[in-house]
């Protein structure tokens, strides 16, 4: 059986189904809460990658038992894990649903969000597909979970419809009680079909059975007992004989709740009316793709016409379900959503700059509401803040042509000017060899001892550095602001000098200098000898010269290169360095040691278009795609439907395990996956006078379409390989379109634009 | 299948094993670490009551596979769930074992611990017990667990003779890394007979069969994989055919460590040689009991003379596995070591002293060592820790006689002096009725809302503060300060009449008046409406008449009492009360919510004997032991080895669950039984001049007799009603002993009493 998840998520929780039916639910309120319970006391974290499962794995079952053939199967697939005829597991944007078939028995159990509540409204079809009339117990079963130590206790409320099963949040200290107070300490199961019986304590549906093989179901009826302080669970049991042909539907909504009133309510509006839903399902179906592709890789636009924007969505929408999102994954979580129709990130960028502090740092997270507080890694002092903003705001300037933003105010200091003091700050905070400081960590941030001590440096962040001087050099000079465009540029070249003097070690750039003066990623280490993320901004920043670009190229595709992508440090680190620190812990292949971290590697690919490596950039992009390695899902005909955080790395050392799915789909990767696609790829890119067309088609590719949606109008955009052609040429309506930019866009409008490209690039 | 469990610990570990083979184990380094994790993050809290399991609970099982019959089994019980002929968990004082008979093969499984190391030594002995041979194949599989999201890995060692897992613990703040990087990250399974096959992986062990039936048991043999960041396991493979008769014998070494020196250090000294285990045994097996009884009561003897002295010496001997003990814990803890062989409490009453405050107030927790620091609970006032100071000092001088103490020193002031200071600093804490504050809770501390904003008042404390002064006034006379033992009885004589004027309620007191003067714990209240605290105190304070006595006497066993024991409070709130505050948020009749609160009833019953109702008393003593009703174990011949911190209650809320065992052995109670059993039950209390002889004996016991150590001698007491006598007589050596107490007592010395006892006290 696979192991392939996709999530669902509204404005106040996150759902991830795996396809054997294990199921975990977050929801806000505002810290994550749970309401389907891990078996004992959870732990509150961030999400974790690669997450197990167990036994006793919250989840969303439905038993079904064969009354006259005395056989029990369970759908999807745990716990009772009967191996059915046919399984299919399929992902819509709004819903996850199995279509299962079990020795004439057809089953649909699927699973929807409404656009605001958290709560699952899950739907289960029963049909006898046999010439003969079946007898069958239907037992859904919907996991509650050790709730709390203090208080745990469902019943069935025949007057609610359902199973409530409350809790207390555990609380010692008196200024906690206001907020547990306020906790959905409820998880309700409503059903819109009375059932013939039910049970509500853990322990006596299981009996000595276990979860795989319920004792409770060997009786003709469920016992109907209510859970005392023993671990609850909310199993209903519906008896019926279908006729051959004949079929039965049941709704569920599963949810938390904080009262008796909100469970009524949710009957009412989430069970009762399925407005909602549809509601729900539409804005998701309708989607937010800026851009919809047609190319010779039907995957790939399978995946960046729907899955992809859909993850960049959610990003922007709910913000990794944190109240303080980290400030890079914040500041490009919302570049994203500028590729979005119907989205707008100018709000979450004033956020941002109303948080910086007077002297021009960024704090380490963003405070998204009242009484929201910096926890876990952004307690965790981190320097490369600051890079984010202008590289952002630049894409969102290019995309939105709003550059009047640039003159807005916040707290008293322009946009512009703010930027401008955070690249300041940034550079105030440099050695004595003129390289910035790394302190406790930089992006991809496990490195913490490379500069507590306040001497160690980052060789990725100077370069970084570099990229967003120029790049905000180049956005002053459109922005009529020649001295600053100057001062930018000034600093960047005198940084590049630093850079190259102390940090080009030959054949790539050091990842940095730790505080006792030990220069690392280079090619004496024999663990962490090279790192990605240097190469990649050096490409950016142009600080490499043309045979250090050839040169770290080279390094990069031999010694990060694997068949599942490209890896962000290699070899993998096996044991701690104290010097470099809590990376080298982690397992080789995971998350940043070694993994094909794919926010990492998205620099790389963005790099390389920008360099006019195009064939060799395609090469990596179409690897950030789960391939068939990863899970059984495509030899089933379904699609990916997220690029995850990382696939495990250490192709060198675990062969075996290289490629593996972290599963985790909080990544800055989309959003630049789908930046790249847009602007690199296909060549779409805004400029101040309109859209610039500029495309970089893999060269096997003949032809190629895309519609996108620009400013308020739409790009019919057809690619032709036409081999009379010598540089790209761009016909509007058929006109040639002088210096291929499309100026005075009309809101409303539809272009039609041909692009002639030369037979091949390289 | 019962649920019963017994507890091993050592200087650094504490081992609960449930007799279906679920195991919890935590070591400290020096806080509570774990070595084999719960499935996922599993939150480091205080011990749970009432703590569940689970289909992945961490556990250490064997399957024996007969390769003959196909047929497979586990032992001890879970996770195959096969019913075996015959089944028998016994613990002795240093170990657990099973002895178990499945279709003619016999099995012994067998834990001990080291006394110092963090280790656990198994056995299993296999024995074919029936005419034919058997091949079987024998799996022993110790759980790992989910160790940790950053590293994880096993894998196994020849060198080291077993697996070894590894883990890093995650860290995020730099500042934690050094206690990190000091943790024991390793958890290993050594062997002392090479096995035939092993596993290391989980998944790959279980497949898709799961726990209870791991598809990896259907090759011949194990696949041999290491886990490489996938969830370990440690399971061995031994192929063996046993001809009738034969036994085969293995042993395990499971625990954790910090390297791989460690483990070979563990195997040597641990596994290689048994010396440090049969010390341990020999430790707990002469056991520190001070008295020996028998009486017609077989049960309670086997208790009292084995498990209840070792519970008491748990206590003293590693703090409940805290490096911050509750102040009023740690005190009664080192009070119960006052009445065990090689123990003296001495220390850590200097340890308790030297962290009072200047102004003579108690911290809310002992930190027995640096780095530790007050967390839980403890970060939350309570106002009552100045009662225990007195209450288990004067414990403490009657049972060792050492009234020097009182004149010794700490921290500048004399032990007296401190005693004298922490009651005036409670003295000093009252209202203007003058009675105590109880700020945001007292003993029993669920209550946190009654007076955290500075007005309510406690009636148990104010109660509490009588009996403390009084009780220190007479040791204060004993001691020769005369001056002091005047205001002491002063200040108690006004308290008691405050505690009159305002708390009496007209049968009973009342348990506090609240912030906003609402009394409660009182006639008028549906919930809540009388507790046990106030009254039991009342009793020992002597601020209760006569009549007064009676009624709240009356009204305490009609209101309170179950067949299971005395409850806490009655009836068990439902609801949350927000002028009472947490305790109300607790499940009816769990932990303090109308619990049968064992170190609560112990005062009532400490209370009866002292006003001479003794058949009352040792009813509801007799209660404290585990009965039939809570397991099987009593029906196997079982003995209960521990006295639970609760027994469920709100027995007319929910009769059906009431007397359910918290199986959570840290408890203040087994102190104080064990107290009142020989002080007053036996009568056997020590006095400035020697022992005086007091006995309760119940009313239908006729003769008992029980051996004391005392003061370094013996004493032999026989215990007989004579119809002829009228008050307790007491003969040493066959003469008669004057006002029944025995002088100058003589260390080594043997000393023959015999006790008459009128026909009935009564």
């Amino acid at each position: 059986m696979p192991r392939a998840s996709t999530f669902l998520w509204n404005k106040t929780m996150l759902l991830q189904v795996n396809c054997r039916g294990y199921t975990t639910a977050r929801h806000m309120q505002p810290e994550p809460g749970q309401y389907s319970y891990a078996p004992i006391l959870e732990a509150k974290t961030f999400m974790q990658p690669e997450q197990g499962h167990y036994a006793h794995h919250p989840g969303r079952f439905v038993y079904i038992k064969d009354e006259q053939r005395d056989e029990l199967f369970s759908v999807p697939y745990e716990p009772v894990r009967a191996i059915p005829d046919k399984f299919t597991f399929s992902a819509g944007p709004g819903d996850a649903q199995w279509e299962i078939s079990h020795k004439g028995i057809g089953l649909n159990w699927q699973v929807t969000l409404p656009p605001e509540e958290a709560a699952e409204l899950w739907q289960l079809t029963v049909s006898n597909d046999s010439p003969e009339a079946r007898q069958l117990s239907i037992y859904p079963c919907f996991t509650i979970g050790y709730m709390s130590w203090m208080y745990q206790a469902a019943e069935y409320s025949a007057n609610a419809g359902g199973i409530i099963a409350r809790c207390t949040s555990p609380y010692q200290k008196l200024e906690d009680y206001a907020a547990i107070k306020q906790a959905k300490d409820l998880t309700y199961l409503l059903h819109d079909t009375e059932p013939d019986a039910f049970e509500c304590d853990r322990e006596r549906f299981e009996g000595e059975g276990g979860p795989h093989n319920p004792d409770a179901l060997n009786a003709e009826l469920l016992a109907g007992s209510a859970a005392h302080y023993r671990v609850p669970v909310a199993a209903l049991q519906y008896r019926v004989t279908l006729a051959p042909g004949e079929s039965i539907r049941y709704k569920f909504l599963f949810g938390p709740a904080q009262n008796e009133q909100d469970i009524a309510s949710a009957r009412r509006q989430l069970l009762q009316d399925e407005a909602g839903f549809s509601g729900y399902r539409q804005t998701l179906e309708i989607g937010h793709a800026s851009i919809s592709c047609a190319s010779p890789d039907p995957m790939l636009d399978h995946f960046c016409n729907h899955w992809l924007p859909r993850q960049v969505y959610y990003h922007s929408d709910i913000n990794r379900l944190t109240t303080d999102p980290q400030t890079r994954n914040f500041l490009q979580d919302h570049m994203g959503a500028a590729y979005l129709k119907r989205c707008d990130p100018a709000e979450a960028f004033r956020l941002a700059l109303s948080q910086q502090a007077d002297d021009g740092t960024l704090p380490d997270g963003i405070l998204l509401q009242e009484g929201a507080e910096l926890k876990y890694i952004n307690q965790v002092p981190h320097s490369d803040h600051a890079i984010w903003l202008p590289v952002c705001l630049e894409a969102y300037l290019a995309e939105s042509g709003n550059w009047a933003f640039l003159r807005e105010t916040v707290n008293g200091s322009t946009v512009f000017a703010r930027v401008l003091q955070a690249l300041n700050a940034l550079l105030a905070h440099r050695d004595h060899r003129g390289l910035c400081f790394i302190d406790q960590g930089d992006w991809c941030d496990p490195m913490n001892m490379v500069g507590h001590k306040g001497s160690g440096v980052s060789g990725w962040l100077s370069i970084a550095a570099i990229h967003a001087l120029r790049l905000w050099s180049r956005v002053a000079r459109q922005a009529g602001e020649a001295n600053a465009a100057a001062d930018c540029e000034q600093s960047a070249q005198a940084l590049s000098d630093n850079v190259n003097a102390h940090l080009w070690d030959g054949n790539w750039y050091a990842r940095g200098i730790t505080d006792d003066d030990v220069k690392f990623g280079i090619s004496k280490d024999t663990e962490g000898r090279i790192y990605l993320n240097p190469q990649s901004w050096a490409l950016l920043a142009g600080c490499a010269d043309d045979s250090q670009r050839q040169r770290l190229i080279a390094e990069v595709e031999s010694q990060l290169g694997t068949p599942y992508g490209i890896a962000m440090l290699a070899p993998a680190y096996t044991g701690m360095r104290e010097d470099v620190g809590r990376l080298t812990q982690k397992f080789p292949g995971t998350a940043e040691n070694g993994s094909i971290y794919n926010h990492a590697a998205m620099f790389y690919i963005h790099a390389l278009y920008a360099i006019g490596e195009s064939d060799r950039a395609f090469h990596w992009l179409r690897k950030m795609l789960p391939g068939p390695g990863e899970d059984d899902l495509l030899a089933r005909g379904q699609l990916p439907t997220f690029v995850p955080n990382y696939y495990r790395g250490a192709w060198q050392q675990y062969p075996d395990s290289a490629g593996t799915s972290s599963q985790l789909f909080n990544t800055g990767s989309a959003a630049w996956f789908y930046r790249c696609l847009i602007e690199q790829l296909y060549g779409l890119r805004g400029c101040p006078e309109g859209l610039t067309l500029d495309p970089q088609l893999p060269s096997e590719w003949q032809t190629a379409s895309a519609v996108r949606h620009f400013r308020g109008a739409t790009f019919a955009v057809s690619y032709r390989r036409d081999p009379g052609t010598k540089a790209t040429t761009a016909l509007l309506n058929g006109a040639p379109l002088p210096d291929n930019t499309v100026r005075d866009i009309e809101t409303g409008a539809h272009y039609t634009i041909e692009l002639l490209l030369p037979a091949s690039r390289k």
